[in-house]
Formats: C-alpha cells, sequence, structure tokens
C-alpha cells in the first residue's frame, strides 16, 4: 500500500520538491526534473537518465559527480514527457553534448527518442542508449524489445563513469552500449504494489505463488512457480541469467540482487549468499557486487539479479567512485589510517569460547561430571516438554519459550560436554555453558538463564564434595544474577516466582542441625519451586508498568517458573540420585 | 511478509553470511558479528553497536571507517546475547577500549551490561550508553525508560565520529550521551511486519488507521488516528517531537525521517518536504538531513522522525565522512572538478517553453485566434465527456483516458492562450501547447496527442487563410507523426482507427473539384472519424503481439479512437463555424 501523499496527481512533484530539499547539496530542480548542483567540467558529456516515478533511486536518486548529469522525472509508472527531457537535456549540458540512457518501455522511447530531435535540432549534440536488460520480456533473437529493469542501474554508472573519464559522445555511447549488451537481469515477484491514491493493487501475485519475470509495472510474467526457499529462488535467478550469458562473455562479472521494494535487504543477504555460491560455483570472478534497492517498484515483493560480464573497461567504469544522493561509491583513497599504525587484528583462537579453561583437580571434574548428568536429565525433560512449555507461554507471550529452552539446554549441554572433556572445573564448565545457552536460546529467558548457570557455577566448590551448604550459596547466586539483570519481584510472574521458594529450601536445609543430604533438600526444594510455579496461575495480573510486559493471564501457570519447576526437579534426579 | 529464508531458525546467520559476502571490502565475520575489516588506528576507541537483527541497515550495515568498528547481530528482534557482544568488542578493540551503545530494550541492557562487565574484567576498558530517543514509550520525566528507535542511528554516527577524531574512551561515552540527550523521534506504524517463517503477522494495524508511537517491534502506541494526508502527518510528527525539545535547546538541529521499511522512499520525500516547511516555520535551522531506511522494521509500514538539536561538536561529528555498507558520508573535499573549469549553470529563462516565440503576421495571429476557439470548444466537450471517456477505457485499460485527456486539453489551452497573447503564429502555438498537453497528461496519448498537435501546427499558413489542402496535409502530417512514434496500424483499436479516415476525408475534399469550403470538409472529415471510431468496437483483438497490451475487448469502442471523434468534431464547430 502508498500510504502517504497529499494530491494522488501531485505524487511526483511533491517526492521531487522533498528529494531536492533533502538533497540540495547535490542536486537542483529544473522544469522536468533535476541536475547536478555542482556543475561538472566544462565540455563533459552529460548523461542524463529518467522514466517514470515509483522507482526511486531510479532515477533522480543517482544524479551527482561519478553518476548522472540529470534525471528527467515523470508521473507514477509513466514517461516524462519530451519536453521534460530536453529541459532537463539542456540545463545538464555542459558542452559536450548529452547521452540519453533509460529503460526500453514505449512512453519512454517515444518521449526520449523526441527529445534526441529536438536536442540535435537545437544544435546539442544528443544521443540515446535503451537498456535492454530483462530476459523475461523477449526472447533472445528479439534482444532488442527486451524491457529495461535494474540493469538500467548498470549501465546508467557505467556510461556516467566513462564520461566523467573524459570520452566523447560518441565515446559514451559506445560505453552505455557495450554495457547494455554485457547485462542480463531476471527478476521474481511476489505481490504487487498500490498506486498512490488507489484503494487496489496495481496488480497482484496469487498467494503463495512466484511469479517469474514479472514486469516492474506489472507486466506479464512467463512462469508461475509454488513458494520457494531463498536456495531455490538464488538457482532460479542464476540459471536464468546464465541461459542468457552473451556470446563470448569472461568470467569476470558483477551483480546486481535488486530488491523491488517491501522485499528487504535481510531477505536480499540470504539470498546472495545463495547467489554468490552458485557463482562462484559456475567459475564466475564476481568484483563488487550491489546487493540493494536500486530499481524499486513502489512497495511491490520481489527481487531480481542481473549480471554484468565485465571487461577492464566495464569493470573500471563500475568501480569508479561516484557520489548521488542515493548512492556513493567512495575512492579507495583518503580512507586510510592517515597517522601512526593500524591496530593488529585479534588472533581467532582468542575469541574461542574454550579459551581460558583451567583444568581441574579430581574434586572439581567429579562436580563438572554431576552438573553433566544433571543436564543431560535437563535435555530429555526439556524436549519432552516443549510443546507444553510452547503452549503455556502462548497464553499471554509469543509461545516460544520450550523452543527457547530446548534450544538453549541442547547448546549448553553440547558446550558442557566439550569442556568436561577438557577437564573444566564446574566454574569453567557453566560459565562457558551458560554463555552457549543464552547465545543459542536468545531472548531475555537465555540471559537469564546463561547468567544463573554461570553464576550457579561460580560459586560449586572445586577442591570438595559438593554439600548442601554449597548447592544452596550456588543457587542463591543464581537468583541474585537473575534479579540484577532481570529486576522481577515475587508476585511478577516469572521464574523468580520459583526460584526464591527454591533457594529458601536449600538455604533452609543447610542451616538447619539435622544437616540433611544434598540430593534430598535439593529434592524437597525442587519441590517448592514446582508448587510455587503451579500457583503463578492464581496471580493477579501486574499491568501499568513503564515498560510494556505481556498480560500474563490470570489463570495460566508462568511458563518460565513452570520450566525452572522442571529443571530443577531433573537436575535432582539425575545429579544426586543416592544421596 | 517476510518471504525469502531457507530455514527460518537461520535467518540471522544466513543474512549476515550474505552480508559478508557482498560487503567483504568493509566488514569482516566474526563470532557473534562483524568487525572493520581494514584495522583502524592502533589505540583509538573502538564504537559497537548492536542488537536483533530485522532492522538493516542497523546495525551491521554502519560498520567502517568514520562509523562503528563492530556491530553484535541477535537473531531477527531478539537481543544478542552476552557472549556476542563481548566476542565483537573484543575483536573490534584497537587498545583504546570500547564503547558499546544501543537501543534501550530490556534484552538488550542485560546482555551488553554483562558485556561491559566481563570486558572490563578482562582489562578492556568498556562503557554502555543507552539510546532513549522514542518520546512515546515514555513520558518526559522518565526519560531512562525511553526506547531506542531511529535515534540509534544518530548517537551512533556522532558517538564513531568522535572516536574517530581521537577522543579517549570517556570522551567518546560523552559524547554519545551527549547525542541521546539530544535526540528525540516519533514514529508511527500504517501495518505490522511477519517473522521469517511465520503464517501471521506479529501484530497488525486496523486498515486505514494510524497508530501513532507504535515501537518497531510491535510495542503499543499512544493514540490511533484516522488515516491520514502527508502534510497532516508531517504536522503530528514534528508537533510531538518539538513538544519533547530538550531544556536549552539551540535552533541548529538536523533531522531523521527514517522509513521502517514498507514505506518507500517517494513517500518519506512527500513528508519530507512538509517536515522541513514546519520545521523552518519553527525558526529551526536544518542541516544535513536525512530521508531513507536507517532503522527499519523488516517490511513494517511506517515512518519516524527524528530531530537531533546540535551543538558545534554534535553538528561536527554529525557530518563527519564515514564509508559503510549502508551509509556513506563522502568528504566534501575531492569530488572536486579537477582540471579544466566547469561549465556555466544555464539561464533559468532558457528554460522558459515560451522562449522561442517568433510574432507572427496577422493572417498567422489570425489562425492561432481559429485554433484557441477550437481548442476552447474541444475541452468543452471533453471536460463534459472525462467521465465517459474513462469508462470505455476500464473496459480493457487502466480507465484514465479521460482525465489524460482533461489534464491535456487544459494545459494546452492554458499554453495556447499565452502563446496567443505573445503574438504567436500557428506553428509557435501548436508546438508549445502540443508540448504542454504532452507534459501534463503524461502517458503514450499524451506523447501522441503533443506531437499531433505539434506536427499540425507545423504545416498550417503563417501567411494565408487556411484552406481545406492546408488542413489536409496539416491533418496528414499529424498522422504521419503518430504513427512513426506508436507504430500503429489502421485495425489496432486505436487513435490512429479514427485518424486516418479523418485525413483520408479531408485529403479527398481538398483534392476534389468542387472545391467544398474547409468548414464543411472539416465537418465531413469528423463524421468519418467518428464513424470510425465506433467500429472499432466491432475489431477482432490483436493479441500475440511482443509489447503485452491490454486486451482491447471486442464490443467497446477503443476510448482513443472515441476521443480523438469528440475532439475534431468539436474543433469543427467552433474554429469554423461558417465556411
Amino acid at each position: 500500500m502508498t500510504t502517504l501523499y497529499n494530491d494522488p496527481a501531485k505524487f511526483a512533484d511533491d517526492m521531487l520538491a522533498g528529494f531536492v530539499d533533502a538533497h540540495d547539496d547535490l542536486v537542483r530542480a529544473v522544469p522536468g526534473g533535476v541536475v547536478r548542483a555542482p556543475r561538472p567540467r566544462k565540455g563533459k558529456v552529460a548523461v542524463v537518465v529518467g522514466g517514470g516515478s515509483g522507482h526511486y533511486p531510479a532515477f533522480c536518486g543517482v544524479v551527482g559527480p561519478g553518476f548522472a548529469d540529470g534525471a528527467v522525472v515523470g508521473n507514477v509508472f509513466t514517461s516524462p514527457s519530451t519536453r521534460q527531457a530536453v529541459t532537463v537535456a539542456r540545463a545538464a549540458d555542459a558542452g559536450g553534448g548529452v547521452l540519453l540512457t533509460y529503460g526500453n518501455y514505449a512512453g519512454d522511447v517515444m518521449n526520449f527518442g523526441l527529445a534526441e530531435q529536438r536536442l540535435n535540432d537545437a544544435g546539442i549534440p544528443a544521443r540515446t542508449v535503451l537498456v535492454t536488460d530483462d530476459v523475461a520480456s523477449a526472447s533472445a533473437d528479439e534482444e532488442g524489445k527486451r524491457r529495461g529493469i535494474a540493469g538500467d542501474f548498470a549501465v546508467f554508472k557505467i556510461a556516467s563513469a566513462a564520461a566523467e573519464e573524459g570520452l566523447d559522445l560518441d565515446g559514451v555511447a559506445d560505453a552505455a552500449t557495450r554495457a547494455n549488451a554485457a547485462t542480463r537481469s531476471l527478476g521474481v515477484a511476489f505481490d504487487g504494489c498500490t498506486m498512490p491514491g488507489a484503494d487496489e493493487p496495481l496488480f497482484t501475485v496469487p498467494d503463495g505463488k512466484v511469479a517469474l519475470g514479472l514486469g516492474i509495472h506489472g507486466e506479464p510474467g512467463i512462469s508461475e512457480h509454488e513458494s520457494m526457499t531463498a536456495d531455490e529462488l538464488a538457482r532460479l535467478l542464476v540459471d536464468g541469467v546464465l541461459a542468457e550469458r552473451p556470446a563470448g562473455a569472461g568470467t569476470r562479472v558483477t551483480a546486481i540482487l535488486n530488491g523491488l521494494g517491501r522485499t528487504k535487504y535481510e531477505e536480499l543477504f540470504i539470498v546472495w549468499k545463495a547467489v554468490a555460491a552458485l557463482l562462484r560455483d559456475e567459475g564466475l570472478d564476481v568484483a563488487a557486487p550491489e546487493v540493494g534497492e536500486l530499481v524499486t517498484s513502489l512497495d511491490m515483493a520481489g527481487c531480481s539479479l542481473t549480471l554484468v560480464f565485465l571487461d577492464d573497461d566495464l569493470e573500471r567504469w563500475w568501480s569508479a567512485p561516484a557520489l548521488s544522493p542515493a548512492y556513493t561509491k567512495a575512492p579507495a583513497a583518503g580512507w586510510e589510517v592517515s597517522e601512526g599504525e593500524r591496530a593488529a587484528a585479534i588472533d581467532p583462537a582468542e575469541l574461542d569460547p574454550m579459551a581460558g579453561i583451567e583444568p581441574a583437580g579430581e574434586q572439581g571434574r567429579r562436580t563438572t561430571g554431576r552438573i553433566l548428568a544433571a543436564l543431560e536429565a535437563v535435555g530429555d525433560v526439556l524436549h519432552d516438554h516443549e510443546d507444553e512449555l510452547g503452549r503455556i507461554d502462548a497464553v499471554a507471550g509469543d509461545g516460544d519459550h520450550g523452543r527457547g529452552m530446548v534450544k538453549g539446554i541442547d547448546a549448553c549441554l553440547r558446550t558442557a560436554r566439550a569442556a568436561a572433556e577438557k577437564d573444566a572445573g564446574p566454574a569453567d564448565a557453566l560459565r562457558i555453558a551458560g554463555d552457549a545457552w543464552a547465545t543459542e536460546a536468545g531472548g531475555t529467558s537465555g540471559v537469564l538463564w546463561g547468567a544463573a548457570l554461570a553464576a550457579f557455577g561460580a560459586r560449586l566448590p572445586g577442591d570438595h564434595r559438593c554439600e548442601t551448604a554449597d548447592l544452596a550459596a550456588a543457587a542463591e547466586a543464581a537468583l541474585d544474577a537473575v534479579r540484577n539483570l532481570g529486576k522481577a519481584q515475587v508476585g511478577d510472574k516469572t521464574l523468580v516466582d520459583a526460584l526464591v521458594p527454591f533457594v529458601d529450601s536449600l538455604k533452609e536445609a543447610a542451616g538447619s542441625s539435622s544437616d540433611s543430604a544434598s540430593g534430598v533438600a535439593w529434592r524437597r526444594a525442587a519441590e517448592a519451586a514446582t508448587t510455587a510455579a503451579r500457583q503463578t496461575a492464581d496471580l493477579t495480573p501486574k499491568l501499568g508498568r513503564a515498560r510494556p510486559l505481556a498480560d500474563k493471564s490470570v489463570g495460566t501457570p508462568d511458563a518460565g517458573a513452570t520450566s525452572l519447576g522442571m529443571v530443577v526437579t531433573a537436575a535432582a534426579d539425575a545429579a544426586w540420585p543416592d544421596d
């Protein structure tokens, strides 16, 4: 949905006014579009690009030193007029003539074609080069009928750099023609876009389908596919583009993975990971790729892959510096460290989470062994109850508590085993395993469990058998860590509600004269925790806190407190089975 | 909808791998995130930013010279872990200590807070500065509880530039603290986003509503409004942010108008136009604003306005050069014209479409007067039939033909009147008026009408009374212009179907010995055109052409041919009423 405008009929005008205001260091408005604000060198060929609006940064976003000299800006998805093209070209002209370059669409071809005639009639040498990169829009034997999509960006950039280098008009037109001949694109769409002021999308793609070759204004595609993974899409696009490799193409390429508007950078990077690997598998050498939104279609969902088969000239022009509102290619020079020396890079081994384990003595290793046994049992219980914890969490939260606990315990266990193999004592083992839990589980419960385990381990003895008093002190340290981090109080419906009675019960056992065995004390404490966890179902929700919390519905026990009860119960049975 | 991924659980990992591949000149991966690939100067304070994924370019997109030294990358909308933060910070450290800076969210506060402790414990001086710019998330007397949104970008940029300038850790932390204290944001949302792998959006905004203050992860907003214009939204955001102006704030500000993902640059520029005007009305002086996607939320629809109240230091740091994957601020130096002189800028008067009118003689002025009369009549007819033409067009096209014709004739008429006042002959008048038609109407019919009018006028005599032979020659020139541009044939269901019989009829009259009066001949030709236009309803659609056309449904007359018939009929009645 295109949401923000005043009068839909003034969409392009208002857009352009705001654009020029925000970028008045680089561009200035002229009737019909924009030209560079700082004037170029006298005699330089002016490169003027253009087309309908709705494709930002195409076309006005690429005006500036090293890139275009002017952009002709039409209404949304509508060719600018001949007069607009002539006016912008005349304002952009620096005495070296004008290259008009744009995507191959009927309205643009007419208007820029007429503009070329008029400019030449007026004594300003002008030439036009169409971009025809979209392999889905016509077959290879009708290449001239292909539409221009994200390949526009490559052709514009290369032609502009050739002009900046000082080539004359024929030379610049030749560079643009060579760039276009070397450029192939193929795109997909997942959903259409909505024109400003319209209630309905301009076109749609059926839910769960992928339209291959659908044009950037909704022109018909070539086939419809079931939704696919990023890896599968990468394969489809790479195969499709490479099938149209120009004759005589070498192995040096650049690539544009272009987002159409609603398909975001994160998704594009995931696809790019696969595309890059496939291109390398094909023996291609990818220089300076671009992954991002370069030729959009309002908020259309989809993306396209463009390959430009490079020669030395094309690569130099592609990589040349440029400074424009939407795209800057900074010169490599100027960013070096200017004084002093560079900092050394860290040795990757130092970042190994296993680094820093001090081998423990026999007692410490034995305690680590008990912890491992406890964690194995905890893992079984959490796997068995993953769905149940998810259901409880879903009542008041996002339902991912079971998943988080399982991810946490799995990582914790894997890491604790590895630490035990390095003879880690309980402090090292639980520090590293707690970190692993926090890292893999993520979220707030992850960091709380990680901190709790590390604090617990740090207070366990490495030099004597673990007694009830040790367990009580370790559990209290875990509670302190949780409270310091999360700031939760008893009654807030969090794991603190179960952890506090657990600690209290252990402390009471440790302080009593009966000096009960640690296993018995732990088991009793675990029962207290489980009971308290159930009681969280009866708590009045605490709303109105500064930080918005889920409403912690009354009648449902807290998922965090419930899982804490499960963990301490499982640990008791495994770690202290015979005490 | 987030569409592209492989395993949703690996979304952030896969994203990061693709990101690093695409930007390996600037960043390298370390466990937990990325650091700069070219190492900074030894002893420089490292600025490490971070948070959950899904906000690109926040956070990994801003790592590079002049900007951040490292970014800690969590799962989607999930805080990275303590270990991730520690690892990235250790890899980023250049010997000058580490500033950790991030938005104020519970998980981030816990994890970065623990990381700060661990780094200090490990002998790496570390400090943290939270970003709390979102005025909607807590009241002014609880500023410390406010969340961080797009103000993140400003605080990160300023802190990074201070570090680049050589300040020590306390100095950099102070710069970040000052930047945060000077930064205020307020956002709106129109629609929620979808987590990778989810079937349902994470949250929604009711259709047609605007949620003020809704957080970038869907945290509750402060009020819900009816949908509004871009100007109204600008007012809402500017008023909301200025109401929270920091004590002692001056008049120099910078601004970020940030898009959340689905709200595109065109829309942002429209809002920016209004925001900039309002800020100036308030007496504020806006330096180096940024309009674009800087802190997104997957494909969430919405935007936010951030103001940073600048002092000299903050402005220098904000404007300092930076080179990162997603954001480059090029040094002003280095882009000057290096040799020769700059081209002169064109005199704006030269771009005046009225330029170049040669005052005509009496006969020419009289013919221009007839044309004006004809255009007035044509305008009346087209206004009367705007809806009808739209309905006809909507059967096979996008329904805008009536609108386009009205916009065209209005612009044409206005311009022709102005040309007549400058004593233009028919050639000048119709050249300029045709241009105006094409420019205002846009689209393919606009350029065809513009070219037809210009060609028609160019063949009208300026020195004698307009006879049937002159009209026939002018009409034929118009037909040639239309055919050359549009390549349509008779039978294609376009205006050519009506224009050809019109021209044939006029030519026949001109060639006949009866030498009928021009008005009579024109009227007869107009009847032929109207008849032919009606007959387009019976034509078999011509499908399967290379360029996809609307299907030109059988049974409906062509809108372009119909309007041509109307135009020539109205012109006959007005221009040659007594011939």
